[in-house]
């Protein structure tokens, strides 16, 4: 398996999955400015929209969307436990892969971190992040993790959480949210790709930065 | 079974689903003004961000988000086939609605839609209509739907596609995303649905007009 991902993308929660499942995979980093691979090629030629992740399982099966590719990940190893194993837990991790990519993700952070949005867009994404983190507050209230369990759903949580760094979207107003994401960056396999991808992240500025040959 | 629905919002499809798989199910109007529902109960106690849909099953389970809705339905009643049954067919199911749920009907057309959504924000969105309507273009260019068979993916498909009707997104610009549309809005559950909901959302337009006691 191939995961294309750009360093502390949404991509690092399959990282972090794939981690967890102890799976065999290569990592391609994907430049979010040129889409370019690091192999030299196009990514647009993989993924249109040049959104990773994308999971490239064969060579006839190739899986894109976030939510999608974590519960592929789930499924193919059944002994990580990364899912409930009965289907009303799945439907509920569903609806929270859900609730993450629409109200949070696209909602709420594209806005806020998308250089071409303006001013009037970014109040637009930022006034409806309370409501929402609020809805995530209350869920962590009593509990360690989104289900009864760790699931791929923590690791897409986390991934989207860690963009609150560079936006103003200031994580110690929900203290139960706050809590939760601290833990799970100390969690083994979150720290360790929060620490590969940070490198790859800074080494990502200097190479995109004006001036840079 | 109860649905909680607004006349032609994304539970439109859920409610195609429901009559595809021939389900007992009661279906519940909420104004998406006011958060009442037709029963006169206050629809954010049911959902903290008043969206719909949301199945209530049973005393016991609430499901929201669309998509896990939809993919709950279709596993409820398997013998309707709303979904492939091998395991990558259900994957790449999985990969439609959310590319649908993500890219399209929050991207897109919740701006286009909203009311406090200003013109800066509507052009940021309308800007990314055309590449992720490419997308579905190339898709359909050789197929009747998204999957090998009909799936509960094309019902949130044209659940969105209804919407261009009123926003400056014109289907005829994409040919083969136009003609999917009409055919889809010709099958039966489709156009009952559409007929039976057309109605309400009228009858909403008059209720919630400015003026109106």
């Amino acid at each position: 398996m191939k995961l294309y991902f750009s360093p502390l993308a949404c991509s690092f929660a399959t990282r972090v999955a794939l981690y967890e499942a102890g799976a065999a995979a290569t990592f391609v980093e994907v430049d979010p400015l040129t889409k370019q691979t690091e192999e030299g090629t196009d990514y647009l030629t993989v993924h249109p929209l040049g959104l990773v992740p994308a999971l490239l399982i064969d060579d006839r099966r190739l899986l894109t969307e976030n939510a999608a590719i974590l519960q592929f990940v789930a499924e193919e190893f059944p002994r990580a436990e990364l899912a409930p194993s009965d289907p009303w837990g799945k439907s509920l991790m569903l609806q929270w892969l859900l609730f993450i990519a629409t109200e949070l993700h696209k909602t709420v952070f594209v806005p806020l971190l998308e250089k071409i949005a303006g001013p009037e867009v970014k109040s637009y994404a930022l006034a409806k992040a309370p409501l929402r983190l609020g809805c995530v507050e209350r869920r962590l209230a009593d509990r360690e993790f989104l289900l009864d369990q760790f699931t791929v759903a923590d690791a897409y949580l986390c991934a989207v959480l860690n963009w609150s760094a560079v936006t103003p979207i200031h994580l110690e107003r929900w203290p139960s949210v706050h809590r939760y994401h601290t833990s799970l960056l100390r969690r083994p396999t979150f720290a360790r790709a929060f620490g590969e991808e940070r490198a790859l992240y800074f080494r990502e500025l200097e190479r995109d930065a004006p001036g840079h040959p």
